[in-house]
């Protein structure tokens, strides 16, 4: 499709970019979600990811498609950081980064810097347990609530959207009610006398974590589905976010659902039935390789158009933002493209779904400006 | 395959139809199972089933496919509501509906009349919450029990199957064993007394609405899978009700589980090793739209061909019963043509298979009369 | 792809081979896994995989393709059951076949007799379950550990691979943590005492079993996903191995997660972040029948390629080792097939992957011999 490969696409999910070189074992590192590079039993270029950092980024570098690792690697420290990054990210065509700057690998861009190597815009998205993480530091369990809101609130003056990562800490089977003062304030005395803090695993400081962002009302970025080993799947799932998104209705504040495979379809049940829920897959397209498409599809059997987003969920490697955007471009096309050679479309529809799903939804909901009208200095 | 466009299916779930107009919010809240149609984030036309509906229905309507949905809406009203009534339940070749009685919508056609606004034969499926929340009023714990048992074999002398809405009441992880006599009256009496009365979602009475039904013999068909966002989506996972199945097996009342998206599977699972347990994905074909020939494959894969049914759950428009009609139709006729281009089965076993899907177990199980016998008066 | 039909393959998880003649009854109860034969609702060749014998075994046989049922059943009486053998287990084209001694059909074959019909080199893999229930016998609590851990060394002697049936004994959402001698000897006290001894399905018990097994160190094989109805299908989700897995990285220990269909995409992610953690899915191969390709290729979306195996699971019929090897290079072949003409991988990748599939990472994990090397006496 045609508007899909020349749509300047809000990446509205994803992390920064190392700053500097990479050796192999450093480059195999990204290319997968586990702790351990030794887990993949082999390379890391022999997942399906590899594969398509092999074929579709080794072009872009220069080199012919299905490049040796070896080779690859090579050629990557031969033209050196700046200038990998500087191409695989404008090869990416995206307009917008939204940047979790919650976990930044030692090394990484800064926003700034990211900005600049990518010529594009980045906007800030804050991530819940950092903010509370450093609220931590010397509160008493009695001023805590107040101080977290507060450096919220100063965070969210530059950022648009929060994150939460509850899926990792508590799991999604919360408890959906908003903790009272009192148990905030009491768990907060638990979590800060704890030998394991300041790392935020406590489920009432969870929910008081995503109520607060709730009444702040920027839109609330969710981790749901898979991730790296310190979660566990199952509790990831995000149907188990159903009582969540019925509590949170009435404040209206977006929701988003990112990655969520396996259970993407549940994600895109529950974007179909609350309004203020949306769905991206995020990290999945990146990670699933040639099944990209299949599994895009499979999102799109209940999500109104209008509920999807695009995101990349690119960590470290400009190899990462450059393929979500193809793999997102890619499979949305032959999703769209063909329905409408099954008749099931038209194209003008499809057109109109495409721009919507890779850009215009996040430009409304994050409300960024349109894309030929420069930042503000 | 010629055989699925001529067969007289047996719809062997659904509801009744909108007797009135609809103007275009009233249309479009019919093609979400969302309680609120803004939920879509735009148009529901913007969805799969809506872009069904503007390539299937509007030229049975006198439209061309894909049609502007403001064109589709006026040339309903038009047509005035009987005459798309007419048209579209005419058009989905049904000879026979069982309509779920327990919820009708407001304005929604009698029985009598959607068999003669469709020349079909309408059969009834009583609720069995319906039926216990009528006995309940008037009734002390003590004798609430025998009550519904009065009330529900009354209503089976005029049904031909039961039907349970226990995913939305109190999910689908149930205790399986059927309660004791003391314990209906107790939960009864608790009930009875509640605020909330007469809504049925206590988990003793479920069970024991469960196994009255299962005493009765009539088919019982149980709602599994998505829905409207009233129920919580991973407990109507049908693959909770394995100890169910288990301890229901040697009573021998069939079992259908109905719709059971994103849970198809686990549903196709249990199909394929209890006796009387059986399967279709109802309500998903409608709503995945061009997806439907898919998520119908992923269902063919373990349940054995004489345990799959066919059946739209239409509600409110006859669109929805058409289109349930031509999903099925489209996907089935995708899913066996396919297995047989590839060589693997024949013509004739395509054609035996399809004709037991689409029409024939439901009549064997619901002991439905052949399609060229007219009801008895 | 030329290197798959040519392939040796090691099929590393299956049992034995009925050795006496079978009548249709008899025939058609190996084609499901339900226990009883009826609950596919009419002939168990109404099936996927019954589709899948007609087609696949009838030309081995000497019958024209999509035979008759009951020529089918005849051909094979009149062959006789150590012609069928010899055809259908030769077809399957494996050199080495890792055989679960823990249960095994009456009038089955001996692994020795395996290996003469087959002409394929036999493993033994013992079951944890079978060798705990052996070691009860005339136990006491407090002698048991002892006893179960002097008898699964012997076994191991012989043995390639330790197999778990967790799944059905008490479901896979267990404590993953080792338990204490304390808990392990009260827990055998309780159990040794009960009236439904020797069926080992106690949880501590089950914990110690695998525990043992870990410090073991031969591979650990896991049922997970469905099976017959005898186990409950959510209870045996692979995610639920989650906290086991991160557990028991450590010791490095190879777990296999087999069948584990319809959450084969779950057991998919473990094995792309445990480095200790492998997936197959068995069993599902060959039930799946036509739809074979389409749910390996949902396997493959995670997993490293490196960390995929093959097995058949064939149980009693000669029919289910062959049909088993025909779908798995069907299905690889079609998705790898599929990968290289859309441009996403080279020929010499996949076939460097297909052959670790169906042979070289098997032949590693369990240190079997290579192929042409023939077996010492």
């Amino acid at each position: 499709m045609a508007v899909l490969s020349e749509l300047g696409l809000v990446d509205h999910h994803c992390h920064s970019v190392a700053g500097g070189e990479l050796d192999r074992p450093g480059f195999e590192a990204y290319l997968t979600e586990a702790t351990d590079p030794a887990a993949a039993g082999g390379s890391t270029f022999d997942t399906p990811l590899g594969l398509a950092v092999r074929r579709w980024c080794a072009p872009v570098l220069g080199l012919p498609p299905h490049a040796d690792p070896a080779d690859y690697v090579a050629r990557r420290a031969g033209l050196g950081p700046a200038e990998v990054n500087r191409r695989l990210l404008g090869a990416a065509g995206a307009t917008d980064l939204l940047v979790d700057t919650g976990f930044r690998p030692r090394g990484s861009l800064s926003t700034v810097e990211l900005a600049a190597a990518g010529s594009v815009r980045v906007h800030e998205v804050v991530r819940l347990e950092t903010v509370a993480e450093q609220a931590a530091a010397g509160a008493s369990a009695a001023d805590f609530a107040a101080g977290f809101a507060a450096r919220l609130e100063q965070a969210a003056r530059v950022a648009v959207a929060v994150k939460s990562i509850a899926a990792y800490r508590t799991g999604l089977d919360l408890d959906p009610t908003r903790p009272s003062q009192a148990e905030v304030t009491w768990a907060a005395g638990a979590w800060l006398g704890r030998p394991g803090w300041p790392r935020l695993d406590d489920p009432t400081l969870t929910r008081h974590l995503l109520w607060t962002a709730v009444d702040l009302g920027l839109p609330i970025q969710l981790h749901t589905g898979f991730g790296d080993p310190d979660q566990r799947l199952h509790r990831s799932d995000p149907a188990l976010l159903s009582d969540f998104c019925a509590a949170t209705a009435g404040a209206g504040t977006p929701l988003l659902l990112l990655h969520c495979y396996p259970y993407h379809r549940q994600a895109s049940y529950l974007a179909s039935v609350h309004r203020h829920v949306h769905v991206d897959v995020g990290l999945t397209l990146n990670h699933v390789g040639a099944r990209a498409t299949a599994v895009l599809a499979e999102t799109m059997e209940l999500a109104p158009f209008g509920k999807l987003l695009y995101s990349s969920d690119a960590y470290g490697l400009a190899e990462l933002f450059f393929l979500g955007a193809v793999q997102f471009r890619r499979a949305l096309g032959a999703v769209l493209g063909g329905w409408q050679e099954a008749g099931d479309i038209t194209g003008a529809d499809a057109d109109r779904f495409a721009t919507m799903i890779g850009a215009g939804t996040a430009r409304r909901l994050y409300r960024l400006d349109p894309p030929d009208r420069p930042d503000p200095p």
